[in-house]
């Protein structure tokens, strides 16, 4: 760091992404990436667009928004696209945080909102998860200030019911209640048909997970116009071209071709439980999980362990060493055939 | 607006871009695009990268950052990239802004400035241009605070030079003297040399201009490491995986074939001065521009109406309608086919 960062960025604890070896090829169990490559309409149009690069994109990202709006319900004006969800996030933080009250959000969750929080000099608390890491959503009723949820969560996987997310939602009216998502499409109810009835709703999806798409970076929100118009102010106040032509021709892409996206989705969920219930039988315990990721502890093993000797197997898990995390490990689901691998290399591991 | 939007950003006056019209088929002079398509290369490398979207890339970009490194010197270290050049300033304005004094830039120029001072809460203040629209450097001599240079100027074009760059980095070694270089490639004197000599130096430019990669969004800045840290401390807190696949192989491929960028802007800069010429043949006053644009005035015309006929003829200009720049038109410099296109609309336009 330099004398020049303003004071108040200079203890703050950056977010650490998961590893992204450039190198060594590893069975890449640690970033929930899809196993499968984007649709092949995709990468088609993706290769429409490598010619016209000259021209700026357009900065409404109107074409992609209408898309996205026929495939959620609700209209263009109810859609906001983004450079990934992280800066959606880092949007609604910036817009919906700055009340003067604090910001609320699970102990055990996505990292980055602390570091958002912080970034913005907003105070937060940590909500407890329960002993058995779900979420209580009675903890979430009547607060006061900016709640962030996501649902499923992560690391845990676990998901709250359509009626607990309406309980918090109708109990903050005076707050936005943002439902991250970015795990929906792997077996949980999305909140995004409410959000024509309540206007504290922001929910957050991205085409990183179920569409294939981390390598494009292309998140969204839905939820009422005044809200979007919010996530505009912040978004024509630092980056008005935020979404590349290439990504924005890619995310139309994908939305031509759902069928491919839930054909991937219902092999990722067959594989997660069938890894589940391997798991299960080496003595692992699993966490329900409605994402294409498992949360996973051994009595036998620390986390730190079973994490470092799988990457020295070649295959990388995710290990978050915070006190009620440090035992488990997250782990992305794949193909069958890399589970496999996951499979025959715990088998090792645990045999020696 | 809803009423969760926190109160600060209420009242928030946002940048507006230029028209990016996606039906009618303009002329296209009114955002500084390049008129040539993107080098080959970097068409190819896209299009390889199409079907491994799956994949996140690589958050610290170290290839694109190595690779600029060779080309402008330094290490990978001094280099920062980033989602377009406008990433950046935001970043920037973010991290070195918030020192509790005033951000200073020219009152005409780039217009985002005011509103990332506005957006971050930092008092800004806007230091005239000379009756001619030069810089006074002397203006910026001893400051007390962030600084902020667009160097060639816009809208105006015109540039100052090294050693006067250097007086003003030279003498105010408590601040971070941002030197904005968008349309350096244009014929101006690049700072990026003295990024090893001074540590409050930043030279920020972009890909989207010189290398005809507008709709790729690539930015990137050159400096000290620790200044290059401060960025990355707000990239990581905000938007990791800022840049997406494509973005990273088209920059590395843009960097390839230095011949083909050099080329273009040759051909620019030769029909910059063609058209500089016939402008004020015409009786337009042009001032001397060292970009990829001209800024002109002509006594007879004001600047709204020139814009508003030029754009019912089908060419898109820029207008700005601030006191000082009313009656200026910021022109693109096209190819020569387009300028004679926008020569023959004025024709017709000034002959009615």
């Amino acid at each position: 760091m330099s004398k020049y960062l303003a004071e108040r960025y200079q203890t703050i604890e950056v977010y650490t992404p998961g590893e992204q070896p450039q190198n060594r090829r590893y069975i890449k169990l640690n970033t929930n990436e899809s196993p499968y490559p984007p649709a092949p309409a995709v990468s088609d149009a993706v290769r429409r667009e490598a010619g016209r690069l000259e021209l700026y994109s357009d900065p409404t990202c109107w074409e992609l928004r209408s898309a996205l709006a026929r495939r959620y319900g609700g209209r263009a004006e109810n859609v906001f696209v983004s450079n990934g969800s992280d800066e959606i996030l880092s949007f609604a933080f910036m817009a919906f945080g700055g009340c003067g009250k604090k910001v609320y959000f699970p102990d055990i969750s996505y990292g980055f909102y602390r570091v958002y929080a912080d970034l913005y000099g907003y105070p937060s608390s940590m909500i407890p998860l329960r002993e058995d890491f779900s979420i209580d959503c009675s903890d979430y009723v009547g607060l006061d200030g900016f709640i962030v949820i996501a649902n499923p969560n992560a690391p845990t996987g676990m998901a709250l019911k359509l009626e607990q997310m309406i309980r918090i939602i109708e109990s903050n009216p005076d707050h936005v209640v943002l439902v991250d998502e970015a795990y929906i499409d792997f077996g949980a109810e999305s909140c995004v048909r409410l959000t024509d009835r309540y206007e504290n709703l922001l929910v957050v999806q991205t085409f990183s997970k179920s569409r294939s798409m981390a390598g494009a970076r292309l998140g969204f929100a839905i939820g009422q116009e005044s809200l979007i118009r919010d996530l505009e102010v912040i978004k024509y106040s630092t980056n008005p071209y935020n979404v590349n032509r290439m990504t924005l021709a890619a995310g139309l892409a994908s939305l031509s071709d759902e069928n491919y996206t839930v054909e991937n989705c219902r092999k990722i969920i067959e594989v997660r439980d069938t890894t589940t219930q391997k798991l299960t039988e080496m003595g692992f315990q699993v966490l329900p999980s409605s994402a294409n990721f498992v949360f996973a502890r051994h009595p036998g093993y620390s986390g730190t362990d079973l994490y470092q000797k799988l990457k020295e197997e070649g295959v990388l898990v995710r290990h978050f060493n915070t006190p009620r995390t440090a035992d488990f490990l997250r782990i992305t689901i794949g193909t069958s055939e890399q589970m496999d691998v996951l499979m025959n290399a715990l088998n090792r591991i645990m045999e020696v």
